[in-house]
């Protein structure tokens, strides 16, 4: 495939954007290790992707590969980090601090890949109006506030199932861009707002899979 | 591509494993919607999918689809469920009863893809020898035996990132065969094992591309 012009891009499948986060890993672990160069065929092996589906995702964005030396590791690494838009730090809104909630703000992973929790959403008397790791927790009366003087753009919805739509309408009338949510239940959004759905069973099913192969 | 044969299954990419739980939620979707055949084309256009790779996932498993008719789609569900064993209970183990076992315990994504959360582990003196919901939590002292007499092959690892690997060692050592984890960190299991690492951030990076697209 020709690399294509970039300034339309073409529609972009989103497994497509999902592997260059997973290609982004992979490419900080070789310049952990030292790599300095690496072909797709090479990269292929070492994590388990099909090359000629990498060649084809990083098509997409424009010519990366150099004939007979591959991709250089940091280049490439930086170039995908701009694409997903990791070169800069996000501003996150979290919504609903219970087990759930409370998991996701420790979790290491998000502030690694640039995005910051700087403000928490919950109407529970007992958390309102308090801190946590000195990130405010306002109820939802002042939401459009907090998101409007800090700038999100994006959300996490951490809430239970039956409070899940309420609160993203109101993220949406509020100006949220970009909805990520993790109650087990189907959000409606206007098109100008981007909702991802995070299915934790379909980790699970992947390894059962395995499983029920295995014992066939 | 034609379908292959079933006495041995090419390697399948992990991606087609995990769009076959995709399209399973898709088929109950339109079962729920009384919607009775699907072509490949409508499917895509509903759900938002390729229609050639929808094909082409297929394919690894046979020949599915009714030439001018489509898939059935009862069928077609019944048929990935079984591929993906999804047909039978998985009972499953969940490691670390903190915030995020806690959230995982109460998700109800899990059950109603059969999977059954028969026994929790923590070594919390506070939490050991209780019960949640009618289902025992444990010390990891009894693992190996509660593993055992229960039948489980599945674990969830949800404890903090220091415990991961010592935690992972006994469950394998116990019997495992795969292991869904939690942890930010990589962990190392022998080949017998299937290991699942989920890194939520991945799932905020898909939308910063979207936001930075749009951004500029």
């Amino acid at each position: 495939m020709m690399a294509r012009s970039n300034y339309r891009l073409p529609k972009i499948p989103e497994m497509t954007i999902r592997r260059l986060s997973v290609y982004t890993r992979c490419l900080l672990q070789l310049e952990e290790d030292g790599v300095r160069t690496v072909s797709s065929q090479e990269l292929a092996e070492r994590f388990n992707l099909n090359s000629a589906q990498v060649r084809k995702d990083l098509a997409y964005f424009g010519e990366f590969g150099v004939r007979g030396i591959g991709y250089y590791v940091a280049g490439l690494k930086a170039e995908l980090q701009r694409i997903l838009g990791l070169d800069r730090e996000w501003a996150v809104a979290l919504v609903g601090f219970g087990n759930l909630g409370s998991a996701l703000f420790h979790y290491k992973g998000f502030s690694r890949q640039g995005f910051r929790i700087a403000v928490v959403i919950d109407d529970d008397p007992a958390k309102a109006g308090r801190d946590v790791d000195s990130v405010p927790i306002v109820s939802s009366r002042d939401m459009a506030r907090e998101l409007k003087t800090r700038g999100i753009q994006v959300a996490i919805v951490a809430v239970p199932v039956e409070s899940a739509q309420a609160v993203t309408d109101q993220l949406v009338a509020a100006g949220i861009k970009a909805v990520l949510n993790f109650a087990p239940t189907r959000l409606r959004v206007g098109r100008e707002v981007r909702l991802k759905n995070v299915d934790l069973s379909i980790e699970l099913e992947t390894l059962s899979f395995y499983l029920a192969k295995g014992g066939r």
